[in-house]
């Protein structure tokens, strides 16, 4: 099968970077155009991120000469879409909220559709906020969303924020299986790649805790409310439940989030062990369609004491799937337990790479 | 003023060293007795702790020479005692809890005070389980401890664990106050010298997070019953509530522990504004008795979006202060807030020194 | 081709970890044996390593079932040889020098070749201190050392430190060029696990640097000689030079050794790009026979300012190549650079398994 | 004795803030003007640092309400000048080099001497370089400074780059002890701290090593051969010697700046017990004026096997003292040790206001 020439915007940044190097080698996937800030259109990928590049692994030989576009310049986009160089894009884009909701609009509605990293659009009622193996149906408003805008190919689908994908997963596959969730409390421990590069500085968190991180709370508190939610006539609508409570924390941690869950239940309330044999076998459509990113197992059961830990588990099964452990009962509400997932790969490029192939292997793309 | 000659057990440990450190200039106590395992005994202190000295404060000239005797001799104590080197000990001992249990019983028998840093006696009906500022009134129950087991000077009296210090003294303060607290959640980041010297290896620790430490949780859920608890005839009995869940992680920190926070109150619920006041106003006995080791402000709150930090704030007022911030309203219960104190201070041997100087004030040393 | 079945001595130890996670897909060797202390003795190994377990690899399902042979019982180790279930042995044993020396002797003098990562045997004058692609010849000692020994197909063969990897390579290609290097001096920042588990405590190096690491700076200094020395009658002669100098320090960095060095040529002097030239294109005898653990190119030359880096550049290649950066001219001698590898890959196991490799593929396994 | 009112440029960066938190209890400088960019210019200065307070130590009471100025605006210093309100100033301007070389000049032009932490001026013929107790005599440019350019009170003087702080004093002990040093061997290992802030981006050094600070391994080269020079007609001629080479580091450590260093002396040459001697004996004219600012012990001897550590032992003695250690022979050349300063105090503020008060006991301020 012949690969589908993708673009990247915002290629040089952080996430950007990931994009680049999950899909060196995509079996279905190629990026062929890379669009980045006025300060490093017209230079080859490889200079533009000389001494900038944060990964361990490196870049693909074949993007290094691409020459970087200015992302503000759609008909750049426009063109290469024309001579088949650009069949849809990544949004890694890193500007002003407002700046990047109108620029995502326009390269929609230039018949370029985006799957995007970024914030702006998550709350568009319209835009589907997608984890692939929790509410994939939600692609069902793209077509709304095209109509409505009179956009014929082009869309905009987004993910929601890194931190929450720690226990987003786990939360589904109890209620998916008849348990209601009413309030969940958690407290995150996350990495300082979460806020991009140059982001923290090692002043602010080499031997520190920072307990807190602009905006974070209120996104894992809103965000699992229009995941969770339906899709109807031309908006999503959120869902009622469950209540949560968030206290965000940067900690000196590369890669990985941890999170640590206090569940309550409705009436109906799982054992310890039906929760372990509901996540150890939880799978969804991802896994059904085989598609390249996802992993096997969406939700991996550790039973030592002491893990999930991020530099020990954040990497396991292509970074995407959700460790969790410390499965125990709760003494406030019914049970506790430790998610983890990675992200700069599950919560971010990775997350959108694999929102790309569910929405491809669905015929959007 | 003459100094109040002491002792300290487990002297070469890292508690222990903390004692020695903390003691160094103190206007009330002077070490003039230490005692360790029976590989330490005989040495001088200074060559018993050459290369494991853990503080970047150095041991004071005095202290050096001191013979190290064995802890498990109590005759050898009690020979110092009865030449005025002894009044009392403070015990830092790592042994078994038995062990520790036993022997501190035996120092208590033979006319030694211990003031304990250690677990073993947490539990045990009549011993106090002092934090200075907010059970004071606990020590009521030494001389019932003292008939009842027909010790004549000697008692015991301990100090809770120090992971709950970042937020006991502030759930006391707004109870005090009038607020019932009904539940409470806890997620604490600890640092690593809460688990002593080697303690944790670096390779498990070092850019990572380890979510759990063996008993922590439970200490932190039951302890702040037994110190809410009231002393009756022979026995404190626990408060009943609040009912408490606590989720406790290691993080890469030297000293420091950080605690989030949600408290639920009973029906009468303070206003944000109330409990910065409370806080911020919030003194007790150590403070009105001007003890040497008590901060002048038992809590400082802190109001920038980011703090407490410990790299920051752990030593604020001699590292014997809890430092609070982000209070905030709470989705699922009344009040959310960060809590911050010193573990090898406030929450150990500054703890202790200040125990004893509130033992001593009330005529019990 | 039918994979040769293989034994790990200290197999649950640090560095036999690494052997099992490295050998988890080798194409020529099936770990089928495992032996470890008394303590291990008798458990299969995935209780042996359960909660002990230090890598983000997982060890492959075969192994977990392996019952722990006691390494000190050779009978056992002779049994198995006789089933055909252990040709050869890699040593990662961990105990006194002394211990291990005679234990690998007694397994070679039981016709069990060992592939030792110890540094027991470093200076015994008839066992070769192997680095593939620097002294592959030393290996025309082993039939010197069976003949003295009386040993029919048991021999010894060592790895030398860890530490001196991230230069020895790039000093043997300039000597091999022709240039003479007569004085060297060198700085090391290296890693915690190269002091195993649970090693430095993180007490210790957190936020900190330990300028000394206990015989690092002997090895550094003497290591090479043998290495670069020739094979005689019944012994391996030490080369004159280099003469080195060596500061040893340890960091809080996970894995990967650094090293600062400073090379004084003989009077024939390479230019920069000279030496770029021959380190960028450097292969060996490991890289013509196309052994499975050797990295396609030794020597990785970055040319960025600001690498190598341990956590970027340590995984390079199977994190078997050495990556060089920083090449300057020297104010006191002729060049200056920075090499890294990883310590527990190349610097260890690694390093290990391709010796085996070269032995086999030289007739000796 | 009334205390001499002082400004501080650049007040609100990371050494400025150094600046105010080490004069706040300073027995002859009180601060009275501080001034930084337009930014900051016009907020009082507590305003002016919120959320961006870097030290643990917090700011006096009394420079909380000061206005800052903008320090591009001489005339509003001279203004204060004139009312007695800033004899001096303190130099932590952070902007282009010839900025702050011209700004400096005003300054001096104005009157206002200038105490000068930056870089601007340290080539600057007639400036002196100034490290207390290895140069004071070179105060005597200043005069000649003052008339070749006209300047009545005001003048120049500044400090040089704290990574060579780490050795310059033990070097010098040994020079004026009559060890003539030829050649000297320096790699380092900097903390975060000395980037500024936000300075090294945490993604950059967690977990990790960077073998490179642009400009550092020069100024770690040249330096020194000023500060070893001498006063002429005119101008400070550098020394011939010692000819030095560094290899520059940054660690992940948040104050203290390691060097580990290998010298080698000309004919006469010291034995490692009259090397201990001379250092731990070593004063100079800071001490014997006891200067308020001046460590009683310049150089501190560490015995043990594995200090000095930043960590540990860069707050001894106010954090003005250098701590050496590992003092032993080298193979190459004579002396190998390790050196550690603090540099943010010693290697920054601190060492800029003991220039200032060996200044002001020679009657130039």
């Amino acid at each position: 099968m012949e690969k589908i020439p993708v673009g990247v915007l915002g290629a040089t940044g952080m996430v950007g970077q990931q994009y680049i190097a999950l899909l060196a080698d995509h079996p279905w996937f190629e990026v062929t155009y890379v669009a980045a800030s006025p300060r490093s259109a017209g230079k080859p990928y490889a200079d533009a991120v000389a001494g900038r590049w944060q990964l361990a692994k490196p870049y693909s030989p074949a993007v290094g000469p691409l020459i970087v576009e200015d992302a503000n310049d759609i008909s750049r986009a426009a063109a290469a879409a024309g001579q088949g160089k650009c069949a849809f894009v990544f949004s890694a884009l890193e500007m002003g909220k407002d700046e990047i909701k109108a620029l995502e609009e326009a390269y929609a509605a230039a018949g370029i559709p985006v799957v995007s990293n970024a914030s702006a659009h998550r709350w568009t009622r319209d835009v589907p906020m997608l984890i692939a193996e929790v509410n994939p149906s939600h692609t069902d408003i793209i077509p709304i969303q095209q109509t409505s805008r009179g956009w014929d190919k082009g869309f905009i689908a987004v993910k929601p924020n890194c931190s929450i994908q720690s226990y987003m997963t786990p939360l589904w596959a109890l209620i998916q299986a008849g348990y209601e969730v009413k309030r969940m409390f958690v407290s995150t421990m996350q990495a300082v790649s979460g806020a991009g590069f140059p982001g923290v500085p090692s002043l602010s968190i080499i031997e520190n805790v920072v307990p807190y991180i602009g905006g974070e709370e209120e996104k894992s508190e809103q965000e699992p409310l229009k995941i969770l939610g339906s899709v109807t006539e031309g908006a999503i609508v959120s869902a009622e439940g469950p209540l949560i409570t968030a206290h965000c924390n940067r900690v000196p941690v590369v890669d990985g989030h941890t999170a640590c869950v206090s569940l309550e239940f409705g009436s109906k309330k799982p054992s310890i062990e039906e929760v372990k044999k509901i996540w150890s076998e939880f799978t969804a459509l991802p896994q059904e369609l085989k598609l390249p990113m996802a992993p096997e197992r969406p939700i991996i059961v550790r039973e030592e004491a002491d893990r999930p830990q991020p530099r020990k588990d954040r990497d396991l099964d292509k970074a995407m799937a959700v460790c969790v452990g410390r499965i125990r009962p709760c003494n406030l509400f019914d049970l506790r337990f430790v998610g983890l997932s990675h992200n700069t790969v599950r919560g971010a490029a990775g997350g959108g790479i694999l929102n790309a192939e569910l929405l491809k292997s669905k015929g959007y793309l």
